[in-house]
C-alpha cells in the first residue's frame, strides 16, 4: 500500500448511499468512467491506481494531473476494495456529484428531455441515461423514489454517459412535470395504455419534449401520468405485454429525434 | 415432500445447459412463464407447484391437467430447489425444447426476423427475444455462439415471449444469414459503422427483413457484418459511444415494424 491508509477507506465508505449523498461524492470505475469524469471540469478529486494501470493508462494520469487531481499510487488490494467489478481494471476515481437543481437546468432552452420516475433498478437506470445520451437529449431528471445516480451499477451501465449531459435530481416527480412544463416543454408520458400512438403521433413529437418514464414492474402512477400532456403508447404488434424500460426509452426518445430533426 | 424425490431430483438437474441440451428440457419459473407454457401444445411435461401457489392459481392447475400435463405438489424447499429465484413464486414447469431448425421456420413467408449472433449475455437475449416478439417479428435465430435460450434468466427475461414466437438455434451464424437470404429476406445487419443510417434506410426497411446483431461487447465479427445485404448504423446524435444491444434491437426492429406496416 503506497497511499495513507486514511483516504482509501473514506473512498471504500462510498459505496454506501446515505455517505455518497451526505458527503456528495461517488466512485467511477474503470478507465473509461475516469476519462468522462476528467472531461468534466472540476469532477475529479483524486484517483486512485496500481503501478499496472498507471503504466498502462499513462495519458490518464496526465490528464489527471493537469486537471488538478491527484492521482495516488495503491496495491492490487486496495483498489480490489474500491471497486465492484469482479475484475478490477486498476483505476479509481473519487467524483464530486454531478447533478444540479432542476430549477437552474431547465434555464437555457432545452428540446429533449427524459424524466425517469420512480426507476429502481441500478442498470435501467443507467441504459436510460446511456439511451438519452445517444438520441441527444440535453437532460436526464431521476425523479421521485428513483435509484441513486451514483450506484455503481448505475455508473458502468451509463457507459460514460453519466459525464456527458446535465442531471438533475427531483425528489418531487409531480414537481419536474410542472417545472418542465413550465419550461415550455411538451410532457409526453411512456404509457401502455396511452390514447396517443406512437407511430400516430406524428407532429405532436417535433415540439420540445420532456419524456416520463415510470417505474420498471408498475409503470407510472395514474395520477402522475395525468399531469402530463398525453399519454404516449408505443404499438405492440405481437404478443408480448410490454416492452421493458430502457428499451421503451430508447424507441420514445429516438422518435422525438426523429422528429425534431427532420 | 408429496412428490416422488427422483423426479424433482431429475428436474433439478436441468439447471445445468448440457442436460438440458441432452434431454432437450428446460424450466420455466413462476405463473406467468407456466401459463406461457401451457398456450404452446405440447410443450409441458409436468408442473410442480406447491399447496398454496395450487389453490391460488387453480385455473392454471386446470389448464395443465386439460393439456395432459402432470400436476405434483411439492413442499416449499423442494420447489425453491427447482427455482433460481431469491422468491419463488411457488410453480415450476418442466417444459421441451421450443426450437426448430431453421430450415423448417423459414418455410413459411417471414416479414420480420431477428438474428442473435454471439450473444452472451442471458438478460441480453431474453430482452431481444421479448423485444422482437412486441415488434412483431415472426421468428428468432440464436446464432452462433449465443447463450443458451433456455437459460432460466434468459426464460424470465423474456417475460413470456419464449412461447410466442418460433425460434431457432444455428450454430453457424454465416449459415444463418445465407439461410435467410435464400428465403427472400433482407439481411440488415445492425453495426455502429454501417454505410446506411437507419432514418435514411426509407423503402430498404419496408421489405422483408433479417435483423443481424452482434455480441453486446464487440458487435459483429467484420466478416459476418459483410455477409449482410447492408449494414445499418443506428444514429448517435449526443456522446455515447453507443447503444446497448437490446436498446439497439428494439430501435431497428419497431423501425422495420414501421415501415413495413405503413
Amino acid at each position: 500500500m503506497v497511499a495513507g491508509n486514511a483516504r482509501i477507506k473514506d473512498a471504500r465508505r462510498l459505496s454506501r448511499r446515505s455517505v455518497r449523498t451526505e458527503r456528495r461524492l461517488f466512485l467511477a470505475d474503470g478507465p473509461k468512467a475516469v476519462q468522462g469524469a476528467l472531461e468534466v471540469p472540476g469532477c475529479v478529486v483524486e484517483v486512485f491506481a496500481t503501478a499496472t494501470a498507471t503504466a498502462t493508462h499513462a495519458a490518464l494520469a496526465d490528464t489527471a494531473t493537469e486537471a488538478g487531481a491527484r492521482w495516488t499510487l495503491v496495491d492490487d488490494r486496495a483498489l480490489a476494495s474500491l471497486s465492484d467489478s469482479v475484475t478490477p481494471a486498476g483505476v479509481v476515481a473519487v467524483c464530486r456529484h454531478l447533478d444540479r437543481p432542476l430549477g437552474d437546468l431547465l434555464e437555457p432552452e432545452r428540446h429533449l428531455v427524459a424524466v425517469c420516475a420512480d426507476v429502481r433498478d441500478p442498470g435501467n437506470a443507467g441504459t436510460v441515461i446511456r439511451c438519452a445520451d445517444a438520441a441527444g437529449a440535453d437532460l436526464v431528471v431521476l425523479a421521485g423514489d428513483s435509484v441513486d445516480a451514483y450506484n455503481p451499477k448505475t455508473v458502468r451501465a451509463t457507459v460514460g454517459s453519466l459525464f456527458h449531459l446535465p442531471l438533475a435530481v427531483e425528489r418531487d416527480a409531480a414537481a419536474a412535470v410542472r417545472a418542465a412544463q413550465a419550461a415550455g416543454l411538451v410532457v409526453l408520458a411512456a404509457d401502455g395504455s396511452g390514447e396517443v400512438d406512437l407511430d400516430d403521433a406524428g407532429d405532436l413529437l417535433s415540439r420540445p419534449t420532456a419524456w416520463l418514464f415510470g417505474n420498471e414492474a408498475w409503470g407510472l402512477p395514474p395520477e402522475l401520468a395525468a399531469l402530463a400532456d398525453h399519454r404516449v403508447r408505443i404499438p405492440i404488434h405481437g404478443r408480448a405485454e410490454s416492452l421493458n424500460l430502457s428499451t421503451a426509452a430508447a424507441l420514445c426518445l429516438y422518435s422525438s429525434a426523429r422528429a425534431q430533426r427532420r
